[in-house]
């Protein structure tokens, strides 16, 4: 959707130096741009870009705006400027309600009017969808869901049975959300499956992403709190509770009965275990284990990033022999000898 | 289903200190619990909900029934009892044979009376399916593939041509089963891909977690034997074969070639190296590396847990420099000299 | 399909020692082969093997002829050119064209006469699919994707919109590509999600792993080059850029607008933190984390390999005396003291 630079700075209460009747397009990166589309830069190392840059209009701070040969939108938060405006003129189409060819929907559901239910898509006996939500080719919504207004489900999306989702949530290809998760009690005889009489509830303006898994809970619901946001490939255990406002990583994998606080970040790959506590504000960096509660707000690590493989055989082998000569050195040792460590 | 607690105590083998007439009708946790519920106590530390409960019966070891306020149900195995019990009061409905609308079954595929088949599942030629299978919407059996009694597969479940599956094996949504493999063979033209002529053979009662993969074999099969269950997003390489009563949990990627004893259990986010024998009863704890063969009986772990981070940056950058002062000090160093290593 | 000895030695240019008329009709390990098969040595160590197979004949190197009891075919890559026969003999039937029942196909899709669409895809507006393509069972190609000839998706694969893929690309069961990055820009007001008005593009001989996740580019495209191979349950973020020939396997994670060279092999598990720049040639071993850019060629490792969980856990112990004691006795040192540093 075209809009003039004069709406757009209205609109989003930016401050604008440039003609206002000048209409953008569409949106590019400083370097890709060409007349008619907007763009936007961070910082001064970008400078060099910024000087050269063919677009109609760049969204900037204030210190980089004499450095604009062009358009300026003055903004203190210019990649969220960016996004935001980048949303108005690539906007999402309108839900077309209706259902597609092929796809079956049991006569008990309940589909709202501006609901579209795509080609192929199953959807269960008691299923409530609210309105103007999309529903993707080939999603399957189990019997008893419930999902408020605005949700948009890309396709191959799974829903279990009887979990609820709140409005606006966004779900990418290939998530399962509310399948049993993975309980076994032991006894003389081995391993019994735990049955999951527990659910999922998701909250408001939850996003979770392409082939994300999030197990339904034992007793009591699995809970995904209001503007959490998921990556791909996250795994969700069962009668896991995730703060509200959290962001979790790609592929981050989070153990059973796991709470998280709100506001959180988890980045790529970090592992959680299960029956932990992770405080308020609490940062991971990527590639971490977190083994132990965390208190929040804070910012957690481990991990040793990847060095040259002969350097690394070389550390592993030192490491093993530390260890080896404290295991011979430990008889020796007075635990009050608190100078001089057996690894020393 | 309903149930009252001296049909419980003896279908289940258990002593009932309480009314046997008394009817459950569902599963809660202790907190939670309301009358007409049963529930569970594992140990001394829930002491305290276990004398606020409100269930109407609680499994549990025998030291805690005096502190039972309510019916008990003495078990030395408190959960595994109530696993059993719960998945009696909870019990899976009795699949409802048939073939639903936009199912599309080849004329070739064998497909038992007592099985249903979801709606938009697609079943190839040949496909053999068995007594009471249960086949969810959406899911795809290719060409050939066998599927036991008693098979459940969720939504959206793929098991590729001429997989073979034993019975009562569970699917979660988006398991891939009998993929083929990541094989490429070197010549000097660069990479050629290594055809997959070997399939997936699943023994008994394993069960495939959501969005698990499970590669098939390059000439001869993957083997996953009787009882192996293996949890949500799990990568099983080509030519694996994991061990009767093995559980893997989530995210655990597990590299081609490599065999895995029976009773081992693998934490969540393990990764094994191609071409490692595991022997039986081994357990390695969550997020650890194994790049070796590892015997078995024994427990193996890896990895450093999270610390703060200014702590983390501190620890990489000594244990850089500890390599740095190796490498400096090797050439002055004799091998026989065992007392100074060069790293103290 | 059934060959000649004289055919294969023919066609791939090796030199036989053997029979030219003795037929082979499939292949087989050296220990599981019968007569009528073929198989592979590649070195000494499966000397004893070799001298007894069944098999009909053995592709090897010229060194192991003379321990060969059946007919040779000499190759100096012996398992490469055994790869390239065996898919001669186990060749991929031709794609039968044709639109399956319960296909759901936009009218204003172009589907080329060869092409197979499958039961219960799903093809949208503006979709172009070359010459021989199959499209599987439950697959979802969204509108305005673009697929070159040749290309093979198996099942439940889901290529969203405006995606463009060149010739011969293989994808695996639940792959998808193009789903949105995970982008969000902050203010003062949160977060706010950011629009992916980039797509995807891959070149030609691709192949995408069952369940891995390739996220559109944020303005520009995310890129996969020729022959790259992704091995399943990957994650690509957005703007990603992997270079021609590059070998990713099973798990491995990579962070948004990070530029990987050609000709790179990651291992399992890898995860490489967003931004960075991996030279050309550049092989990462398996379970490391990448947290800053490589230079090419190198090989880069990094992860301790697991051990007993009982000296795991003093070696944890141990690393967080060494960085107690390293804040402790940091005001005491000097910095141009570089004989003696502090955690010694």
């Amino acid at each position: 959707m075209a809009m003039t630079l004069g709406e757009i700075a209205v609109r989003h209460g930016l401050e604008l130096a440039g003609d206002p009747e000048q209409p953008v397009h569409g949106v590019a990166t400083l370097a890709g741009a060409t007349p008619g589309t907007l763009t936007f830069c961070t910082g001064p190392k970008y400078r060099r870009l910024l000087a050269a840059t063919k677009a109609t209009a760049v969204v900037l701070p204030r210190e980089l705006q004499a450095d604009c040969p062009v358009a300026a939108l003055i903004s203190p938060y210019p990649y969220a400027s960016y996004a935001r405006i980048a949303s108005m003129i690539h906007a999402l189409p309108d839900v077309v309600p209706g259902v597609a060819p092929g796809a079956n929907v049991a006569a008990s559901a309940i589909i709202a009017k501006s609901a579209w239910i795509g080609p192929n898509a199953v959807v269960g006996a008691g299923v409530v969808i609210g309105e103007r939500c999309s529903i993707g080719p080939n999603c399957v919504i189990e019997e008893g869901a419930r999902l408020g207004e605005d949700c948009r489900l890309q396709a191959g999306v799974t829903i279990c049975h009887h979990v609820t989702i709140g409005e606006r949530c966004v779900f990418k290809p290939g998530a399962v959300v509310g399948s049993d998760g993975f309980g076994f009690a032991a006894d003389r005889d081995g391993f019994v499956k735990v049955p999951h009489v527990g659910s999922v509830r998701l909250g408001n303006d939850v996003e979770v992403g392409a082939n994300t898994t999030i197990d339904r809970g034992t007793i009591d619901d699995t809970v995904i709190e209001d503007w959490v946001k998921l990556d791909n490939q996250v795994q969700v255990g069962h009668n896991c509770r995730i703060g509200a406002h959290t962001m979790v990583a790609g592929c981050v994998g989070i153990s059973g009965s796991t709470v998280i606080g709100r506001h959180c970040m988890l980045g790529g790959a970090v592992g959680i275990a299960g029956h932990l506590e992770i405080g308020d504000g609490v940062v991971v960096t990527g590639y971490s284990l977190v083994s132990h509660s965390l208190p929040g707000p804070g910012t957690y690590s481990s991990g040793m990033p990847a060095i040259e493989t002969t350097e690394w055989r070389r550390a592993v082998a030192r490491l093993r022999r530390l260890d080896a000569r404290a295991r011979r050195s430990r008889p020796l040792r007075s635990d009050k000898d608190g100078g001089q460590e057996t690894e020393s």
